[in-house]
């Protein structure tokens, strides 16, 4: 019986998380906070579960959760969604990634991707049938080349791929490059697919460019966010999609079948928690605070930052240190300095290596310390 | 763009628990219990996320969970199996079944499944390229006539699909219908794909067939299980899947790209709650008084049982009172009668009518009572 995911390992996150276990090293390479979460929403979860709400939960989510989620949509980005037909909760953004592409992308269509691009993308693609399409970001700077996007774009293109801020680079996408995209969009009938799962952890005083900003982008989009990232919870599992009716109604065709629905007491928790607005506003402040930390007892050392205008991750390059690949880098930081990384090189199709490691900040100051004072050693 | 499920509408369970709701009427449609859960299990959940474990879970689950059920497996199947690599927790039983579909099931592959058949199942072998092709149980037994199925195997063949306790129907499969499915999967070197999410729930002294009781069945099954109907928590949506290494090897490759893990103080209190027997062996006799008191209650009514072995599903024949069609007659019961049940047509690729309505007895007996009343006096 044949692999339908051939050359499919084992995700880098496991890989190095279970490497970092075994070896004791600081792990800051699988992205998750390493300090407690607000006991206000644990709480409120054990009020909910023992108050009775244990059974399932409507198939798009509690409509609570999603008419919160549409309130926040509309002071945050300017746009209306109906709580309805246009949201639908996930159990992680990954099944919601997944789901979105089910719906869409059939055996021979195209969707172009970037290149570093998060580990889901590709085999989601290839097991609907789909041909993945890579592009690479220009390096140094990790934009897009949308001359190269023109060329790439065919009569099966379907969907094009985003992920602002971007994992692993931090690299966050422009107003201009929204715009292009709008463009592009409309004029070829492509879907977005645009990953936003770190909406809220944006630094400098930036904008976050959420497709849902532009309304003709917005009408062709399926935007997904996450509540782990932004609630510091990863290990809950809580997602969500965001696209007009007649997208939306194709999402849910293969959600349902997919997944079915969303833990109910934690979707009932969620709603409650996000009534307070500091709860998700704090969040970019208190990131960049973490960055700003990491990149500040990172000074004398030999590692060279990577510009980190969002998400919880910072890359490093190491080429001053070392020519040996990524990989073995991330190897040999993991078991013998202690410290674990994510090699950039498995999330580009071709592996090409710039000799970059990505390091996650979501840590106490004492763990982010600890990794620096390895760091500067090296 | 062309939809990739034109043919599907929005699943039986939301369509008739939302009727119910908007009319007034007792919920046996669904199914889901609507009495309390352990409080035992609230708390421990409560526990562990005020300890601290919110970040995710290993992608195949966490380890205590996995070593109580393959303990449990041991115990209850007489069967071994390696927690590390042969069970994968999954947000759900749904995510299991899609997840083992997508990991063997391309584009021209054959899949056999038996109508009336889950609603989930024909949807995830179409989305992944595959060919459902259905059968039907046999009338008014709900066994499966095995020489048509022989007939109906062809090198395209990759999987049968099998379900016991049966949901609609609520029949079990015997040892000589297991023995028979392992003659011929080895003949024509099948996978089979084990619904038994109802193995608890298992009536009149009855032995539950697992495909794990027969080890040359077990070498080429995946078999899935839930916490949700085991322990009356539907909504927290957590399931698991068993399989040999080899193909579990291939389902984690999907399911670390569809889902990537389960909620993790969740689990971990699964895992704690499961360490005490009683609280899984007491199922069967704690849902067959249900079922029994639903069958004494409706003793005079004019709906006539059909014979329910396991799952919390009671099968009515309504052909005494009406000649419409079951979704007909669903939708009155609903609306004038007050009481939901689900059309079991619905089932049938060919929409078969059998005049048949599937009654949920995971309720109080206040409620069934109740339902009971009514449906006498139709
Ligand atoms: C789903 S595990 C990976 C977590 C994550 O998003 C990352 O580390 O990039
Ligand atoms: C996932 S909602 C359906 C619940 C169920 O298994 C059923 O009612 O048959």
């Amino acid at each position: 019986i044949p692999s339908r995911l051939p050359d499919v390992g084992t995700s880098i996150f496991s890989v190095m998380s279970k490497m970092a276990l075994e070896h004791g090293a600081i792990n800051l390479s699988q992205g998750f906070p390493d300090f407690a979460i607000d006991e206000t929403i644990v709480h409120l979860v054990h009020r909910y579960m023992l108050e009775g709400h244990n059974q399932y939960a409507p198939m798009p989510g509690t409509p609570a959760l999603r008419q919160i989620i549409a309130q926040v949509i509309r002071e945050t980005y300017d746009h209306t969604v109906d709580p309805e037909t246009e949201i639908t909760i996930t159990p992680g953004a990954t099944e919601a990634i997944f789901a979105a592409i089910a719906a869409f992308v059939g055996p021979g269509d195209e969707v172009i991707l970037f290149d570093p691009a998060y580990d889901s993308y590709d085999p989601a693609i290839r097991l609907n049938g789909g041909i993945p399409v890579h592009l690479s970001l220009q390096y140094p700077t990790f934009t897009i080349d949308w001359d190269i996007v023109r060329t790439r774009i065919t009569p099966r293109t379907r969907m094009i791929m985003i992920n602002t801020p971007h994992n692993p680079c931090g690299v966050t996408l422009s107003k201009e490059a929204l715009r292009t995209l709008e463009t592009l969009a409309e004029q070829h009938n492509l879907l977005i697919l645009s990953d936003e799962v770190y909406e809220r952890l944006i630094f400098d005083g930036q904008q976050h460019q959420s497709v849902l900003r532009y309304p003709a982008l917005a009408a062709r989009s399926l935007a997904v966010f996450s509540f782990g990232k932004t609630f510091h919870a990863t290990g809950w599992k809580v997602g969500y999609v965001v696209a007009p009716t007649p997208l939306m109604h194709e999402v849910r065709k293969a959600h349902q079948f997919i997944a079915f629905s969303v833990n109910t007491p934690v979707q009932l928790a969620l709603a409650e928690y996000m009534q307070v607005p500091d709860r998700y506003l704090s969040l970019a402040a208190f990131y960049q605070q973490k960055r700003d930390f990491f990149l500040e007892h990172l000074r004398g050392s030999s590692f060279e930052p990577v510009a980190c205008k969002g998400s919880y991750f910072q890359l490093l390059s190491y080429k001053n240190i070392s020519h040996q690949p990524d990989t073995a880098m991330a190897e040999e930081l993991t078991k013998k300095f202690k410290v674990a990384a994510i090699p950039v090189s498995v999330f580009y199709q071709d592996r090409t290596d710039n000799h970059l490691l990505r390091f996650c900040f979501a840590k106490k100051e004492e763990t982010l310390s600890k990794a620096c004072e390895i760091l500067r050693k090296i």
